[in-house]
C-alpha cells in the first residue's frame, strides 16, 4: 500500500487529495479531447488511478466527482436516532441488528473496502518484507480492525526507519474485564512485536471517577487491578509504560502541558457537537477529551522520547473511541503537532447477539477474564445466541447461520487457526456442524485461553505493575 | 469577634443561622407575651442579638426578618449591566464613579459595617494578646482590606492553637507589575508574620496562556519573573512555597486529585452563571475554575502538610477573585473539605481616576516597580487625577476632594504613618494644602519605595527563585 503512494502525496489533507483528483481528470479529458500520443495519455491515466488509489487510502471512500470527501461520521450530536441506526460514541454501543454494528455504514462507505479489510495483511507484509522473519499471528486479519487513518504514513516511517509510538488505553470501570477487553491488547501486542516501537497505555481512572459513582481512590485501584489484567497480556516492560491519569498527571513533566494546549484550542460548541455534553455536565468531563488525547503527543512523555516532541503516534482502538482522536487529530496541526496515525476495532459482541448490550454487571453477558472452566461452559452452552436452525433437521437441511452465531463470532476473535475456523464456517453453514458441537469447539478454545491468562495474572506481582507504571526510559534511543 | 460568638454556631451555614435567628426571636416574643421573669426575657433577648451578630459576621448583611441571606453577588451572568452599577468578574472591573467602585452595593449591604472596616484591628488584637508583641504595620486598618467570610474560624484557630496556612496568587499576564500588585502581597506577608502559619502562592500561567494570545513558555517566564517581584516583598524562604500551575501540576501528587474532584462537583451551568462563560469558549477556561480553587485543600500540598487533609485555609484576594472562591466554598463540603476563610481587599485605582482601566500596556495608568525615580515624578505630576480646585484661589476656599483624589488614595496604599495621613487629609481637605504639594509627598513616598524593590529585587537570583518554588517542607510540623 505504502508503495503505491507518491510520497508528495502522504501530507496532503483528503480535500488537497481530493483536487488534485479532480485537476488530474480534467488533464487527462484534455489530452484525449486534443488526441495526444498514446504514451502521454497513458501516463495521466496512471497517474489518475494512483491519486484515486491515494485517496480511497487516505479517506476510505471512493473518489466521486463533485463529491468532496466527508470525515467519519460518529458524532452523538444529541438528535434522535432513527430505528434502524446503529449507535456509537464512546459511552454507547447500541444496534438491533443480530450481526452486531454495520461498520460501512458508520465509516460512510457503502462497500466494503477490501483495502482496509486486508489492513493487517498489508502490515505483515511490509514488515515481513523488512524483517525478514514471520510474527504473523493470523487471525489479526479477519476484519477484526478494520478502517484507519494515515496509516501508510506509519508504514513509510517504518520503512525510513523514522521513529513512532503506539498508544492505546483503557477506562477502568471495574474489576471486572472479560476476553473482549483483551482483543485491542492482543493487537496492540502484535504490532509491538512486528514494529518494534515503544508503546504507552492510559488507564483514565480519572474519567472513571467523572463518570461513575465512585470514590478517586477506588478509580485508582481498578487502574491498578486492570493493570495486571493488561500485563497478563504478555508486554515487554523494557518496552511498555502504563500509566493512571491520576497518578502520572502529577508527575510528568510534559503530559499537563499538552492537556492545556488541546483545551486551549476545542471550544464547548465542539465537544458538544462530537461528545453530545449538555450544560449540566460536570465541567471534568467537558474538559476530559484533551485528557484523552493529550497521549498523542510525544512531549507527553519526556521519560521516554528524551523531550523529543514530533514523534508520530499509532493508536490502535476500537471504533467508539474515534471522537476522541478525530479531535485530536484536528487540533493536532494548530498546537505543532503530528496527527495520531489510527486502526479502529469492531466492537466486541455479549454473549447474548450482537445487539445485545455488554455489562461488567451482568456475568452472563460475557466470559469474564476471572471465569471458572465449569462457568465458561455454562455460559456458553445457556447463553452464547446460535445463529442454528430449530430442530436437528432443519439444520442439517438448511445450515446454520455464522453471520449472527455468537459462538462462531467469538471463535473468529480467539481461534488461531484460519484453517481451522474456515472449516468449521463451512460445516456450519452446511448443516454438518450442529449448534453444540461449535459450542464444544469454543468451550475448548476458551477454557485454556483463560486458565493460561488467569495463570499469567498470578505471576504479576504488585512490584510488577509499580515497575510498569513508573515514568522511566524505555529500551529505545531517541 | 471570636469571642462573642458560640462555638457551636461556627458550624452552621447562613441559612441556618437565619434559623436559628428566627426561632430566638419567636421565643424572646413568646416570653415577652406570655409576661416571662425579666431575667428569663434578658436573657433570651442577649442570646437573640448574639445570634445576629453571628448571622451579620457570617454573611456580611444585616438579619432582616422574612429575607433569607443572599450570597455575596458578584456575578457576570451576561446580562446587561445597568448605567451606574459597578461590574466586577475576575477579567473586568469597571465603575463611573471616581470614587471607585462601591463595596457595600456590591457585598450587598446599605451601611459600612464597622465589624469588617476594622477586621484588621481585630486581628491585631487578637494576635497581640496571644502573642505580647506587637506586629502592627498600620496602614493595614484603613479598609483596604474590607470584607471577609469566616474569618471569626480562623481567629479561634489561631487562638487555639489550631492549624491553618495562608493561600494568595497572580495570574502573570505580563512581566509588567506596578506598584498595586503588592498590595495584597504587602497584607498576606503581614498576615504571615503575624500568625505564623505557611503560605503557599499560585501563579495561574495556565490561566494566562488559556486566556492570552501567549505560548506556554512564555507564561512560564512570566510566572517566574513575577515569582521575583513576589519575593522582593520580603517572603519568608522557610515559611512559604511559590508555585507555577504548568510546572507544579506535573510535581505534585495531591494538587490533580483536588482539581479533578471539584471539577466533578460543578457544572457547565454553574460556570457559566459565575463567570459568564459561553459555549464559544475554549474547554481550558470552563474548567480553570477548578485550578484556581484546589490550593483552598490542604491535601494539595502533601509536602508541606505531611499529607493531611482538612486543615484550613485563609485566603487574602482582591475582590474581583471572589467568584472562584464562592464557588470552592460550594463544593468544599461536598468533596469533605473544610470551606476556605477569605479576606477581600479593595481595588488599586488607575493614576487617571478609580473609573479608569488600570492597564499594563498602558505606562501611564499606574507606577510600574520597574519605573525609575524620574518616571515617578513625572507620571504623577502630569496624570495623577485630582481632587482639587481649579485655581489656587477656590482652593484655598472651598478645599480639595480627597475621596476621588488618586495621589491621596495612592497615601493610603502606601504611608505608613497613620497620623501624617490624617494630617495631610485635614490639611488638603481645609484648602491648606495645595495638589502639587500632595503630590510631591506621594512622590517622596513612592521613589524610596520602589528604588527599595528595586534593590531587594536585584538580590533575586534564579537560585533563590527556584528554591521558592521547589516543592518541599517548610519549616512547619504538621
Amino acid at each position: 500500500m505504502a508503495d503505491s503512494l507518491n510520497c508528495d502525496l502522504k501530507s496532503l489533507s483528503p480535500l488537497q487529495l481530493f483536487e488534485r483528483v479532480t485537476e488530474q481528470g480534467e488533464k487527462v479529458r484534455a489530452l484525449k479531447a486534443g488526441k495526444a500520443p498514446k504514451d502521454e495519455i497513458d501516463a495521466a491515466v496512471r497517474m489518475l488511478l494512483s491519486l484515486k488509489l491515494s485517496y480511497k487510502t487516505t479517506t476510505g471512500q471512493d473518489y466521486q466527482a463533485g463529491l468532496p470527501p466527508k470525515d467519519l461520521v460518529l458524532i452523538n450530536n444529541g438528535t434522535t436516532k432513527e430505528e434502524d441506526e446503529d449507535l456509537v460514541d464512546p459511552w454507547n454501543v447500541q444496534t438491533s441488528n443480530a450481526k452486531g454494528v454495520d461498520y460501512d455504514k458508520l465509516i460512510g462507505i457503502t462497500l466494503p473496502s477490501l483495502l482496509l479489510r486486508n489492513l493487517c495483511k498489508v502490515i505483515l507484509m511490509t514488515t515481513e518484507t523488512a524483517r525478514h522473519h514471520n510474527k504473523s499471528r493470523s487471525k489479526h486479519h479477519r476484519g477484526i480492525f478494520f478502517s484507519h487513518r494515515d496509516m501508510d504514513q506509519i508504514l513509510d516511517a517504518y520503512e525510513n526507519k523514522k521513529p513512532f509510538y503506539l498508544y492505546t488505553g483503557r477506562g477502568p470501570s471495574s474489576q471486572a474485564m472479560h476476553v473482549g477487553h483483551l482483543i485491542p491488547f492482543l493487537f496492540t501486542k502484535w504490532l509491538q512485536e512486528v514494529f518494534d516501537v515503544p508503546l504507552v497505555i492510559q488507564l483514565t481512572d480519572d474519567e472513571k471517577y467523572l463518570w461513575k459513582d465512585m470514590t478517586v481512590e477506588k478509580a485508582y485501584e481498578y487502574a491498578r487491578e486492570n493493570a495486571k489484567d493488561i500485563i497478563a497480556c504478555g508486554f515487554d516492560i523494557n518496552k511498555t509504560f502504563i500509566f493512571s491519569d491520576l497518578d502520572y498527571l502529577g508527575t510528568s513533566a510534559g503530559f499537563y502541558k499538552n492537556i492545556v494546549k488541546v483545551q486551549k484550542h476545542v471550544t464547548f460548541n465542539q465537544v458538544k457537537g462530537i461528545f453530545g455534553f449538555t450544560d449540566s455536565d460536570c465541567i471534568g468531563k467537558i474538559s476530559f477529551p484533551a485528557i484523552q488525547a493529550a497521549p498523542s503527543f510525544s512531549s507527553s512523555f519526556p521519560q521516554i522520547f528524551n523531550g523529543k516532541e514530533n514523534i508520530q503516534c499509532l493508536i490502535p482502538c476500537a471504533i467508539d473511541q474515534d471522537p476522541y482522536f478525530r479531535m485530536t487529530r484536528d487540533v493536532a496541526p494548530r498546537i505543532g503537532q503530528p496527527k495520531p496515525a489510527l486502526l479502529h476495532s469492531v466492537f466486541f459482541p455479549a454473549l447474548q447477539g450482537a445487539q445485545t448490550k455488554m455489562s461488567a454487571s451482568d456475568p452472563n453477558s460475557s466470559i469474564f477474564l476471572t471465569d471458572t472452566p465449569k462457568q465458561i461452559k455454562t455460559k456458553i452452552n445457556k447463553h452464547a445466541f446460535s445463529g442454528g436452525r430449530d430442530t436437528i433437521e432443519e439444520h442439517r437441511k438448511y445450515g446454520g447461520n455464522c453471520d449472527v452465531d455468537v459462538s462462531f463470532m467469538y471463535l473468529t476473535f480467539f481461534l488461531e487457526d484460519d484453517d481451522r475456523l474456515e472449516q468449521l464456517k463451512q460445516a456450519y453453514t452446511s448443516g454438518e456442524l450442529l449448534t453444540g458441537e461449535l459450542k464444544k469447539v469454543l468451550i475448548e478454545t476458551m477454557q485454556p485461553l483463560v486458565a493460561a491468562h488467569q495463570e499469567r495474572r498470578k505471576q504479576v506481582t504488585d512490584e510488577i505493575v509499580k515497575q510498569f507504571m513508573t515514568p522511566r526510559k524505555l529500551a529505545f534511543e531517541f
